[in-house]
């Protein structure tokens, strides 16, 4: 969602829809993985962050109820926020009613001296309404105001938008480059719930025992090739290529340092044997070791990053991602392979325990 | 899963798939809603339930690391368990190892006087291996223990395999009706996570506002007609047919009582104005309320009910619905509707607003 969303702020709205306290977990995850903000506010709190939301249909649906309308639900918020009005304007009809009663207040505001954040569209054609929204605020003299779509999004919810705004944009006179620069999303359900994979497929195997002080490797063997895991104690390398990009992760047995040697690297398919890769030493520019121990005898032995180190550290690592790899639809696999000598661990435990009956 | 499994033992086995605590919530949920028991510990503590599971790979990963085999794994267990013995067979290979070595074992369980639970599998075509272990274990003397099924196991996959076993089993000399009878079903991921619709898409808005002890209904009109909620207080009723089958649910205003009059009850479509179902009197049974209180002003008013009852009241309530609604593929619509007097409510509030501007 971060890349399909060209930068542009993104906040986390799903607490509602998480398992429990599975809602803190994600909503940390989502700030670390690209998220901005979050609307939950006890993480946020807990984390140091300021949470971001806007305010909901129901303070607009109270002051409809008792006689008034949407224009003066609108303006007492803005007496209390004057400086973070962001207005949600589907509550009634969002260009009949919502932007109309949003530009008022706006223009009140403004005659106070203050500038107003933007307005939230939260149903119906968010790439039309988007259009028409900006159009109607640039006439008003607030080409700047923030545009924050939601209603289930997710990146390709949002790459649609996009696409459909410029092609769409220039025919009602608006700049398409400008209206996306002033575009935010609010994801809730989709981005909380792993709506595409609501499930990490990955389990945990057994790969080494203890015998008395010596680590023998152990193994599952699976019916499927592919899910017979990979025994022994290991290490994991990222591999570089001249263009700074990764073209593999390799994982080894313990005691292998692929960094030295001159001999090109064998890269092999976990499972299946005709699959092997060679990467030549001048076809590397960097090997770099992927684990770093955080507990040793149950102590905490390195400094814990912060959010914004570890946001930085997954900025610079997806740089490093090969675009073809990220590609939206049908992106290429990035490999994880095995050395040579791991291999060979694995396929002779394999044989060892497929004749032992 | 409880409907598609024949009333087999249903193990909810999810608690590494869900979110935080919502494993708890989930597997609670998991028991009222069918299943028989959770492999969660930690719940069934809190609920005074059993937890019920078998080994992991890892008990027989150990002792083939070690230099033994998997006979020597299986029978160092049913040393310890005798009368719970329920080995999982596929770590190695289900029929060229497990089962026969679960067999040498339940042998020998059976000449020291104990009866051996069953067997798992977890792993490769179920539906063929369940009908070969069934083979094995028949020809062997151990036509009566269970079968237990695992492995992304959902409603469809049960009902893909039922059918499988019906079209098959007979001609590997298996009963088709036997072997199901002893079949049990360890359901994980699919179930914690609600795969099939892994979050829910309802929301919650405001419906009333009260004025100075005057409670005034609210509306929120949504540029999709069936997202616009209904307003005010509301009861909600469940209406039976003649065949004691549930019809319809009916949504009227706080105040209506729709089993007091003789005139036909008519039932409103929620947004759909031509759509309106008249039922005469002599059609209905019976009309059930359905809101109970359980708090007030703080308070709780009710008798909490057990698992137990949970269960109890459940199976009544799936009972009388119709079988078209429970099919798997294409079910009815259970139609939920509103009363005329409160369909006139929430149209009176959407011409104020919709003309307000």
């Amino acid at each position: 969602m971060r890349q399909i969303g060209r930068g542009q702020l993104l906040l986390e709205f799903g607490v509602r829809r998480a398992q429990g306290t599975g809602a803190n977990a994600g909503a940390r995850a989502a700030l670390i993985g690209g998220a901005d903000y979050t609307s939950n506010v006890g993480i946020s709190r807990v984390l140091g962050y300021p949470p971001q939301g806007t305010h909901a249909h129901s303070m607009v649906q109270v002051f409809m109820a008792l006689g008034m309308g949407e224009l003066e639900a609108f303006r007492a918020y803005a007496d209390v926020y004057p400086d973070d009005t962001l207005l949600l304007v589907d509550t009634i009809d969002t260009l009949e009613s919502g932007i109309p009663n949003a530009i008022t207040v706006f223009e009140e505001l403004r005659r106070k001296g203050h500038e107003p954040v933007g307005v939230r569209l939260d149903s119906g054609d968010l790439a039309y309404l988007s259009i028409q929204a900006a159009r109607m605020l640039n006439e008003a003299g607030f080409p700047d105001v923030k545009i924050v779509l939601s209603n289930n999004l997710d990146e390709l919810v949002i790459w649609q938008i996009l696409t459909q705004i410029r092609d769409e944009a220039p025919r009602w006179g608006v700049d398409p480059d400008a209206l996306i620069n002033r575009l935010a999303y609010g994801v809730g359900t989709r981005l909380i719930t792993s709506w595409g994979e609501p499930a990490l497929g990955g389990v945990y195997k057994l790969v080494a025992v203890c015998d008395d002080g010596t680590w023998l490797p152990a193994i599952k063997i699976s019916e499927s090739a592919e899910k017979t895991p990979n025994p022994g104690h290991k290490f994991a390398w990222r591999v570089y290529d001249r263009r700074g990009h990764a073209t593999a992760d390799l994982l080894t047995t313990e005691d292998e340092d692929p960094r030295e040697g001159t001999e090109p690297l064998i890269l092999r398919h976990p499972s299946d044997p005709s699959k092997v890769r060679t990467l030549s030493r001048e076809d590397i520019a960097e090997i770099e070791p992927l684990l770093v121990e955080i507990l040793h005898d149950g102590e905490l032995v390195v400094d814990l990053p912060t959010i914004e180190e570890m946001r930085a550290r997954r900025e610079e690592d997806v740089a490093r991602l090969d675009p073809g790899v990220k590609r939206l639809i049908n992106p290429h696999i990035y490999h994880v392979s095995l050395s040579d000598a791991l291999w060979r661990v694995k396929q002779s435990l394999i044989r060892r325990f497929e004749g032992a009956e």
